[in-house]
């Protein structure tokens, strides 16, 4: 028999411990709509305790490998935590991704883990809007921590990463100079920087490197820590996991999280005020007197300008 | 003493030959806000004479020597030309660009070829909504083509240029396989093919490449013309002219012309639309209500979207 997909019931059950459940919750976020409204309302106030990471990096960069270890890492301390691996891009292009992703199976017996794929499906806004939703269901459902790891360094996953509470940026040595970092947005968004991979040559110019380009970066809050990690072997991870736990502590003594949040909080306010008034636009462009207007603008008798101003008196 | 800065009679003075007056016509739409409305409204019903062809490329592919060669051949056919150089990056790291400019001050003597590079300012929407407002400048002017050139293939370039009544996309031999094309959306814009610098090795399969990328791509429209060029030495320019002549008398006996310049009228307009509700989202989200609604998100008494619910009941 088919279980029932009542947002309410399924969110008292993942509350309640039930992963099915909460995979269910997910899948209506991906899918978007009234249902995802109705799960975010839901979730919200029954949420509050999850601290989230956000882990960005060029492909390549090993940030599978690394968010691997960092469960490892989270579950040592006997804490449950919860994962979104973030790809923008369609499943279907995704096969060494989903090479990596494989990997993270090594937890697919442990029930203090939960991992999984987000994907852009019908949600307005993108992920940019989804995966806040996301990270509220696994809130809602008692993860302490979630991860958030993003496939690559485009815009929207360098917002999604650098909207966690805490944000690593991997590199690798000989990586680029800090000028790419720079210009990706790195460098304003990382918390911690790690240096993956960092048997290999180059490492310690790396470090110089990133050290230089902090030195010059306009930034107001505390100098991003830089851990140098082999995730592949596991060096460096504890003192990743040691550096994550720091900032935490600084964030939460300093009351920037809370700084941070409400700053976040304004920022999706104003995402999702601005999708309404384009879904809006969009309706108004679609009206029956959008073709008129056109040509009305098509002969001149009317410039653009002024027919966006009668289009948006039917607002 | 100054000369006056009304637009109403700068119009005038552009419609009857002063370059002075369009300069400073290009510099109120650069700057943007009312006055470049205004510009626009002034401009608009005294227009509909210029034809455009967008020029776009990668950076490094011969595209302003190959303007400075279409100048020439418009020249030589006694028609007087205008030219906007699209650079949407800052003026103070162009440098390589400034370099290329130069060498269109070949025409600077020349009171049928009037040039200018346009930039963002402070126009609501960027070059995007800009360059047509600036073209109508020129159209207003009297110029009956109008060259639009823009810098790189970045995604406003692209848009820009593929919003000209002719594209134009700028290759080189070994530039890149049709994948690099498809990928920046180059094939879907194009109506003219330039393989510049032919004299390189590699232009024949440069050339194959592009006919077997168009073969396989979705077009409603005619197949691309492929016009081989060296621009350094003015090989194939003519050839190049001969096209571009050629696709714009396709346009407009087929009825093509009309059809597109309408679609453009419609992503006009909805880009104006969106940009004004972004600017009142702006607003709306600066008001006094936002502050109390971000904290009561905050405090988890309400959840983002009913937030946003609010925020929109103001509009």
């Amino acid at each position: 028999m088919a279980r029932s997909r009542d947002p309410k019931q399924l969110v008292d059950e993942a509350v309640g411990g039930d992963r099915a459940a909460v995979a269910r919750l997910l899948s209506l976020v991906e899918r978007g709509g009234q249902p995802a409204r109705d799960v975010g309302a839901l979730t919200y106030p029954r949420g509050g305790g999850t601290y989230t990471v956000g882990i960005t990096g060029a492909p390549g960069a090993g940030k599978s490998t690394l968010t691997n270890r960092l469960i490892e890492a989270v579950r040592a301390d006997g804490t449950e935590v919860g994962v979104l691996a973030i790809d923008p891009s369609s499943p279907f292009t995704g096969g060494a991704i989903l090479g990596d992703r494989v990997r993270m199976q090594d937890h697919a017996l442990d029930a203090g883990v939960y991992i999984r794929s987000m994907a852009t499906r019908g949600h307005l806004g993108g992920l940019s809007l989804a995966t806040p939703q996301a990270i509220r269901v696994l809130d809602a459902a008692g993860f302490p921590w979630v991860l958030i790891e993003t496939v690559g360094v485009g815009q929207v996953e360098v917002e999604i990463a650098g909207a966690a509470d805490t944000t690593l940026v991997v590199v690798n040595p000989g990586w680029g100079d800090a000028v790419q970092a720079n210009k990706a947005g790195l460098l304003e968004i990382a918390d911690v920087f790690v240096i993956n991979k960092a048997d290999r040559q180059g490492a310690e110019q790396t470090q110089r490197d990133l050290e230089d380009a902090l030195g010059y970066a306009t930034r107001e809050r505390h100098r991003p820590a830089i851990v140098k990690t082999v995730a592949q072997s596991g060096e460096g991870v504890d003192e990743l996991w040691a550096a994550i736990r720091e900032h935490r502590a600084l964030m939460e003594s300093t009351g920037e999280l809370e700084t941070r949040r409400g700053r976040r909080i304004d920022d999706e306010l104003r995402e999702i005020v601005v999708r309404r008034l384009e879904q809006r636009a969009d309706e108004l462009c679609q009206g029956p007197g959008f073709a008129g207007l056109n040509a009305d603008v098509l002969e001149r008798k009317l410039d653009p300008y002024a027919a966006a101003d009668k289009i948006l008196e039917e607002l």
